[in-house]
């Protein structure tokens, strides 16, 4: 996907809101750098539950949501109970969300649309925001490169993945090849780490499908793990086999915001057999939310040599 | 309506195309000027035929259009054929218009897209000829007046109304009000000059409807009236009666490109004898493009006594 692609779909995205669409542009038109990286319609996990935001950076974790309708939840986004299953769903933990509102509210005169000067004002002062904290960043989060996001080298690079970055990748074998692989192509839900035996990498659906009723908890420390047919059976075996607990390299088969499927990185989770005998399900606990990536074998033992 | 309003409607309809939104919004928010004038979707009449151009400066009589397809006409526009029935029509000679392509075009390399950068170019590029336009114009006309627009008092301070500068009315009062009259309201669509009986005002709906034929030409000089039912009866009658040869300042009704009935003057016609009785519909010709205003008549003796 190159940029003029990725851009115009996620602008498209915000059409669903009579208002939205004006707000999406007029911030993005008016930063004017496409070293910017942003997210419509961005999926996020928080304290009081999932919410989607209705413009994302994640450059600098900021959301921003237009508010154009009379009733708001008290935090002041919609909760969504439903359509998160399949979702591309990030921890905004420490995320700060603006908010741009359309309508002016008084007890005596109810509430009616502001005038579009003080809407624009809203706007440009969130522009002149964004723009700070651009400039506070380290130079190599500064530029928005949309190939060098999904690409493992990236990632060998820097040392290590971490939940903060919102990596993710656009198939199994990418996220295999930060640790350790040279996979052209990779299929299945789990694989080895090439250089530490005592680590497995998994790509679970978090999120019921046919075969699992799996659910990751809202702050994203535990998974829990249910087959739908012969759960007991699978329960026993996987309790009984020392393989299966090795600490996991999560990543999350998700639908990214412009429909695609792609592997988010969750953390590394471990099963916890204590947890999981007390209420019959596989419970995973995540111990870290960071990850050391390692370059693939061959060329470090070419290093070697 | 006020400004909001009317932006985020004109903004709404450019969702139809993948890249013309993104287009509409560049410009309007880079211009970032709320005396501009802008419309999308306008309908006009060229010399090629009736078309659809994406966004409209009428202070400048300057057109964008998103060159978003394949495949074109030969002038660049999508020639429209049927959907012109009621549209709002404007007479488009003398207007300029720039394009705006988002795909390569290549006899070897075939059709792909162009690079954000090179779209975000040309945008700007049009931003900088609407600013150099602007900056010519008259002191009046460069500032967008949405209520002084749609007033009376507007043009019977000016002297007169010229096709030229699209002017449309949201009640048929508000254009008799141009001409002497004080109505609150009136509905009919004819009505006497307050002032020179030589002269009557017509509110004509220049596309077929359950009650009549009519047309008008392309080029807007000639217009066309057949009665559905005893049209021979009607065509004798009106013939006979020298109350319907005076001169017409003439209001056709049209649906707003948002959806509301106006009242756009299309010029000063008269009736053509020779030229009706030779195809037996109703001809007018257009005497005139423009037609002088005058202030309500309680008023003018005022003045005088």
């Amino acid at each position: 996907m190159n940029k003029t692609d990725y851009i115009i779909r996620q602008i498209a995205k915000s059409y669903k809101k009579k208002y939205e669409n004006y707000v999406v542009t007029r911030i993005w038109h008016l930063l004017n750098n496409l070293d910017i990286k942003f997210v419509t319609q961005q999926h996020i996990t928080r304290s009081t539950g999932r919410a989607l935001t209705d413009m994302y950076f994640p450059q600098i974790q900021l959301h921003i949501e237009v508010d154009e309708s009379q009733h708001h939840n008290s935090d002041g986004t919609q909760i969504e109970q439903d359509i998160v299953r399949e979702a591309d769903i990030i921890n905004a933990t420490g995320h700060e969300i603006i908010r741009i509102s359309i309508f002016t509210k008084s007890l005596e005169h109810g509430c009616s649309l502001k005038s579009i000067e003080d809407i624009n004002q809203q706007i440009d002062d969130v522009v002149i925001l964004i723009n700070f904290k651009l400039k506070t960043l380290d130079q190599t989060l500064r530029i928005w490169d949309i190939e060098a996001e999904y690409n493992p080298q990236t990632y060998i690079e820097r040392g290590a993945i971490s939940v903060d970055d919102n990596v993710a990748f656009r198939t199994i074998a990418d996220a295999c090849n930060c640790f350790g692989h040279s996979y052209a192509g990779y299929q299945k839900a789990s694989a080895k780490h090439a250089v530490d035996e005592n680590i497995m990498l998994w790509f679970p659906k978090l999120y019921e499908n046919s075969e699992w009723e799996n659910e990751i908890s809202l702050d994203e420390s535990e998974i829990h793990e249910k087959k739908r047919t012969n759960h007991q059976n699978y329960f026993n075996e996987f309790v009984k086999n020392p393989a299966n607990h090795k600490k996991r390299i999560t990543f999350a088969r998700v639908k990214s915001n412009l429909g695609d499927v792609m592997y988010r990185f969750k953390g590394v989770y471990m099963f916890d057999k204590q947890a999981s005998e007390c209420v019959g399900k596989v419970i995973y606990k995540r111990e870290s939310v960071k990850v050391d990536t390692c370059k693939p074998i061959a060329t470090q033992s070419d290093a070697i040599s």
